[in-house]
């Protein structure tokens, strides 16, 4: 049998049991995405974080639509990407994305309140590769993503700031 | 909570109950690929095939080793191309590769049986696409793949050809 | 030898001769992005519009920034995809993405103009795929980019709308 | 204007001067190219190579063909793959495949003769990518592709093995 993600073992990674996440990691995680601006101006949310997993919300806005009035590529890209970043810094190691490929499934409908999951599917001491769904709050896939992340081997810069 | 893959819900999709997948579609694929040559060339068996998912398999031998000595990565590929090929033509109508991308997480040992496996994550009428993950026989992940069929919308050519 | 792009056969794409595209075209997609609220909120600027071509410019801003005090790659690779969404809809009739692949080479110096041009690289009936680069005001890649549409063959909604 | 290929600032890459790449390198590379078991079951010849760039061909025979009789997915991206290995390996150090992706244009022609190029994009001291496409002998494209490679930064094995 295939084992899929990481934490895919029978135990639930982001319920229960914490998988043993830094605190100050997962605290100042929270925090920067909530300061970052490019977040915000897309309404992104963070709601969950775990070691090589992460959890972000996105309310679909008339202000996202594209030409054709359908919720732009680029702010589901951008939620993605956001659960991305977040999933591959959770080691409290600076990772950097190398690169990403993103399948658009189905179109949200207006209004849509999206979620998106990025799982970690491996790590090494240098590269770390992730899956990535976004659905609506139907469970409807939006999109599916595999992304890889360049793992720099330095803290997080932000953890000890204050 | 994002659902994964097409039968993630709770039912198995390839034990058990088979899915109403069409037997003389099933006998059909079996056949051709057990006749296609460039899959003996490669030693690829396809031993699970069902509506929308199929299982591959490929004993890695040394004729299939790049300049390193390793298996090479047009091998890997072709494993995971095959469980893409069978999965996305299990509906009876043809399907063509658009595009895959393929993440290598590790290198399989000399002599690892690879194991493939593609599972439908979204079906529309014109195209469908596969999440496929191989795996060696220990489980340990050794690539992972996302890839987008065309679909032609007409029946397999090779079902009555008897 | 390889050719590369629709258009790299001697004859400059988007130099001198317009390559026939729909003056109609053209008009309703430079307006169409000029009111775009997406666009606008991240200060991207079609510049350029050909049949299978396309070149949008973007000025890196602080709001653009993400967790690390980099530009984001959402940000990124949504210059790249109004690069795209408008080259795919330059003949005239709707396309949609498929799937995008995006790979960073460079982070972009605060306050960067960036610059995406998007070239077809082949054209079916139902398909249609493109590669996009996108380089700073110094000619520096910054992300290179495969990206595959689906054309539904009707025309554009907005072209006769007034 | 944006630059497209390492190489392409008017000196044409693979024509005349031979970019100063180390003789021992490419001599070396050709002879493990030919030795390859994987390469010479597809009839992959290696052509030409250079600093970041290398060129490769296959002539399709019926032993590659899939279930619908067509050239073989996993035999058009083995040339891809093997001008992707032998690029990112003619700087002389290790270099192996992160991730590919590969979109298909267009199926060949039966007994066609297929060149794929490779171009280096970008290379950082840890990664370079590149740009892959296959065509066949009337310059059609059939495949594109975009790689990431990770470079270990040891000397090639095989460089001083006699």
């Amino acid at each position: 049998m295939v084992r899929y993600f990481a934490g895919m073992d029978g135990k639930k990674m982001n319920e229960g049991g914490r998988r043993d996440m830094d605190e100050n990691v997962r605290k100042a995680m929270f925090e920067k995405v909530a300061q970052e601006e490019f977040s915000r101006k897309l309404n992104l949310r963070l709601v969950d974080l775990e070691k090589g997993f992460s959890r972000v919300e996105m309310t679909c806005t008339p202000d996202m639509e594209n030409i054709f009035g359908m919720t732009h590529g680029g702010a589901i890209f951008s939620l993605i990407d956001v659960a991305f970043e977040t999933a591959c810094n959770s080691h409290g190691t600076v990772a950097v994305a190398l690169n990403v490929m993103i399948t658009y499934m189905a179109s949200p409908a207006p209004g849509s309140t999206l979620t998106a999951e990025a799982r970690e599917l491996s790590c090494t001491r240098k590269t770390a590769s992730y899956d990535i769904k976004a659905s609506d709050q139907e469970g409807r896939l939006i999109a599916s993503c595999q992304a890889l992340a360049y793992r720099k081997g330095i803290p997080l810069p932000f953890l000890h700031e204050k």
